[in-house]
Formats: structure tokens, sequence, C-alpha cells
């Protein structure tokens, strides 16, 4: 993905200017003195300045329209980080054409497919996470510039934009640990989630950390996560001899639907069981007791994809690779507070 | 807004064949057999029609876009809505442009101009509730297609899709006043909100016509319907000599607001105070007790709103000016159910 990265950044610097300057400078804008366009095309004939043909063509084709893939636009998360999305794209003179893929990783190409027919300038895409092959990705990225936000991938070579998910659940766990749980289960999605692997990833590492072992009878994988499965899960957790101490839901509305299954049975809640979720949805301040979870920045997280986003657009000899991490907090509520 | 209606509907029905098949044998278009277009255009020719020549150059600029601008995305009923939109144009082969006017007239007028330079086919609105003056509205329709959709306002000739708002109200009331309520308290937004104004009616109309006298002490309105104020005009409420013993709030949020504030003060719901909320979100069946609310089809609205956009887009002879109202459904929870 790394094009010839030496040009309009290295002018730049020179220069003392910003890079859209220069571009504009070299393709003779109107908006630029003469002076200055002078100046810029002086130096780049001394360093022997090539431009990117494929870049240039791109460029000319502009349409200020960035695309947006998202598996569910109802999802109360993808929401808030579409909201930063538009925000920060009107504010720079971009459109935006969202689409849903449903999570399904057939539509998913064929939005990516459409987008590109639409001329976007750019595509931010949370992937569908049945995505199990990237091919058809990795096709289109050779065309515009990509950035992930969310659910990413590994195998994807472009920008990301991500919670430090890993960390947060991590930083969950040690709570429970702290206040004296021993016993902790989670609730997770299958090995495609990508979100679901990277907070397992956090939970495990916990664990072992604290030397508290790890017992595959309480680790619960389900297809599709949700407030019903919670409430599944959690009837099944109970039904195991040696119960949970504190259960760790991947997702605020599973952990609600533990809360609910808990309650029904008279579990005292954060005594016997307590409970984490992850998200800091509307929903878990509403449900007794308050659900201790993890906030994250949606708003931010729309708001930074949008930026780099505009920044391999202005720059398309420097398509990046990078990777964002955000900070989720962790926000202790009644669900885990232990009881003095 | 009316254009010459009488040449593409009248051949379509004198043939009858569809006002698209007409359209296009007329545009000599390779889809349409010759036969067709033969009999077609002697027609055309017999009854002397004459192309609509704005219609004709707005279908030649044609780019598959349509503009939807909604006041707040991260809202649950609107971006179920949204993803009717999306899915609904998504199997018809239209893209979606999404903007967020944030409540902000302003904004909304800039939007309304962007999207119009992005030469987008037609314009689907929920407006800002601020929209006091409906001018830079009125002269945007003059140049596309424009259907509002739930929020929407009777000064604006052209169709809209909404929820039988003033009837949905008017059933909660009712339900209400046959589970033996008698003062029935509302919390409503102040006069520029379309929803609340048209639940306002309906509340009025059920009190009057079960001869239950209108106490203007148990009115509340408030500018920011929410949570926080659902729970503020509840204190109010609760400090007025002659209480009510049920209160209907013109959201789902604000009601879980209300719900909340009882509880504090350990009133007894449904049997001291009935509460009945607006959307059936998904917070409504988390609270404790679950709230009776008014479920409102948020996906048929936004595929209907996109049906009849690609009706008029298509067919631009003839522009709408309808209203289509779906219906909500009242949901009977705990919040009012009478205990036996």
């Amino acid at each position: 993905m790394k094009k010839e990265t030496t040009s309009l950044k290295k002018l730049a610097q020179e220069l003392n200017l910003s890079v859209s300057t220069i571009s504009r400078a070299l393709n003779d804008h109107p908006d630029i003195s003469d002076s200055t366009k002078t100046k810029v095309q002086k130096l780049a004939a001394k360093l022997n300045y090539v431009p990117n043909i494929f870049a240039k063509g791109f460029r000319q084709h502009k349409t200020n329209i960035i695309g947006v893939i998202v598996p569910n636009i109802t999802h109360y998360f993808t929401s808030t980080i579409l909201k930063g999305i538009l925000e920060e794209a009107s504010l720079k003179g971009y459109r935006v054409i969202i689409s849903e893929s449903n999570n399904d990783a057939v539509k998913q190409t064929e939005m990516l497919k459409t987008m590109l027919q639409f001329n976007v300038d750019g595509i931010l895409m949370s992937i569908s996470k049945v995505t199990r092959q990237v091919d058809d990705i990795l096709r289109i990225i050779d065309n515009v510039p990509l950035i992930l936000f969310d659910k990413a991938s590994n195998k994807i070579p472009c920008s990301q934009v991500v919670i430090n998910e890993e960390e947060s659940a991590y930083n969950a766990i040690e709570h429970l640990i702290n206040i004296g749980k021993k016993r902790i289960a989670i609730i997770k999605e299958n090995e495609y989630s990508y979100n679901s692997e990277r907070r397992y990833a956090g939970y495990l590492r916990a664990l072992k950390e604290h030397n508290i072992p790890i017992d595959e009878k309480i680790i619960i994988s389900v297809d599709d996560i949700s407030l019903r499965q919670g409430k599944r899960m959690t009837n099944l957790l109970l039904s195991i001899k040696n119960k949970p101490d504190a259960i760790f839901a991947i997702t605020d509305s599973a952990a609600i639907g533990v809360i609910q299954t808990l309650k029904k049975f008279n579990i005292k809640i954060p005594e016997e069981i307590a409970i984490i979720g992850f998200s800091n949805s509307i929903n878990s301040t509403i449900i007794e007791p308050m659900l201790t979870t993890i906030d994250q920045p949606g708003e931010r997280m729309g708001a930074t994809a949008v930026k780099y986003m505009i920044e391999e657009i202005e720059n398309p000899n420097d398509i990046g690779n990078k990777t964002i991490e955000l900070k989720g907090n962790l926000i202790i509520r009644d669900s885990t507070f232990k009881a003095s």
C-alpha cells in the first residue's frame, strides 16, 4: 500500500507550507499566489519531484464524498460514531454516504463496489463480523483510501481507529479482582468478532497476571450477542456446579440480560455475583442496579477517522497504516460496587 | 408545486402501461421493445403530448442519490427510520447521503443547499424542531422533490410520512381513563415541536370526549424533552396541591425520568400514579416497572418515504402532496396495568 512518499511532504517541510498548498501550487491553482508558485516549482525542479500519476488522476476526480459502511445503524454506539463522522466531515466540507452491511460479508463487498462507482474520495468502514475473507477488501484499497474503525482487522493494511479494547477489558477484570472476585466468567462472541476477541484477550491477560486459573467452563461464546443471549447464558452459568462470583459480558445488552436473570433468582448483585458490561449505553444507567461498564468515545472515534481520512485524501502519496487507539473508561456503578 | 400532469399519466392510463415504461419509451430507452415504443409514440403524437422540459433536464442529470436530513442521528427511533431508508434505497439502486441538522434551522438550510449542490435526485427530511420559517424550504422544493417524515410540517406543500400521532396519544389517554384515572398530566415540548403538538392535540381531544376537565396546572411544557426534564417536571407535579393520578410523557426518556422520580418518593406505580411514554424504545422494557408506550414503525416509515420519493423522482410531472399516516400501537405494560 505504501506509495512513494518523498515528494509532496518533503517539499512542504522544506518550505514550511502545508501539503495542500504545495499540491495546489504545482497544479497552478488560482488561490495560490504567483510568488509561492514560483518558490514551490523551483524547489520541485531542484529536488527532482515526480508526481504520482495515479494520485493525480484520483485528485482530479475529487467528489468530496466520503463513503461509510457500518454493520448496523441502529446500534447506539455506532450511531454516536456516525454523529462524529457527520459533524467532522461537514466542518471540513465533505459529504457522507452511509451504507449498512447488516453484518453480511457479501452485502459488504457490494457496498464497497457501489462506493467506488460513486467515486467517493475515501471509505470509512466498520467491518461485518462475518468477514472471514479480506481479498475483496484488499482489492478495494488499491483504488481508494480506506480506514477501518471500531470493528477493525489486523489482516487489512490500512489505518484503523479503535478503542483500546484489550486494555479496557483488562481494567474491568482487574477491578473485579480488586473487589475480591476470584471466579470470573465471560460471555463473549465467537472468534470472528474483532471487538470480542480483543476483550477476551484482556480478560485472559488479567487472570494470568493475577494468577487466577482459567476455567473453560465459565468462558461462554455465543454467535450473536444480545440481551436474550445474556439471559440464556446466565441460566447456563447458574446450572454449573461451581458458580462464578462475577460475570463480564462483552456488551451492555448482554450484561443487562445477566442482571435481569440474576434478579429473577434473587441472587444478590454484586455481593454474590458482580457484573460488568461494555459501552456505557443509555440502558446501563436505567437497569437496577446500574451497570459498571466501559465508556467508549464514539463521537471522537468518528471525528478522528474523518481527520485521518482527509489526510489520506489530500496526501495521496502517503497512504497510512497506523493504528489509532482511543481510550475506553471504566465507569464503576452499583453492579460491582462492594457493599461495605 | 403541481406541474402539468396531463401527459405521462394519461398516456400510461390509455395504454395500461406504467408511467416509467411510457417515459422510457418516449426517451428511446433500450429496455423497451420497438412495438411498445411505436405504440406510445403514436398515442403521444395523437394526444399532443408535450414533455415537461424542466423535468426532462432533471432526469438527465439523475445521480441516483437521495439526500436525508435528520435532527439527531443518535436518537434511536431516527436510527430505525434510517435503517428502513437505507435498505429500501439499496434495493432500488439508490445511494443515500445523510446529514444531521442538530435541530439547528440555519444548519438545516445549509444542508439543503449542499444537497442541491450534490445534485441529489430528491430529499427526505425530518425537520428541525426550531424551524419557524419555512421560506428556505419552500425555495428548495422548487428545485427537487422533497418528502418530510416523522417531524413534518403542515406549512410545507409536499408529501409527508408520519405516525398517527394524534390518534396514538388519544388511545393512550383513553387507556388511562379506562383503568380509572381522572387527573392526567402531560409533559410535552414547546409549541415548535411537530410531534409534541400532535400528541398534545390527542391528549386534549381524549379528555374533552370523556368530559374530563382540562387543568393548565398539570400541562407541563419544556424546551428540550429528556430524561432529566422528566425528573424535574415530576418533582414539579408532585409539589402541586392536587396531584395527578397519571402522567403522559410524550417521549419514553422523559417517562423513564418520571418513573425514576416516583420510585425515589416510593409512590406506587401504577396504583397511585400511572405512566405512559411514546416510541417503544429499548429502555422502555429495561426500566422497572416496564413502561406502557406507543410503538412506532420506524423501518416501515423509512421504507415508505423512499418508495414515495422514487415515485416522485421517476414521475417528475406528478410531484405529490399526500400525507401518509402509519399506525402507532399502544403497548400495555406494568406502568399502567391495573393491579387486580
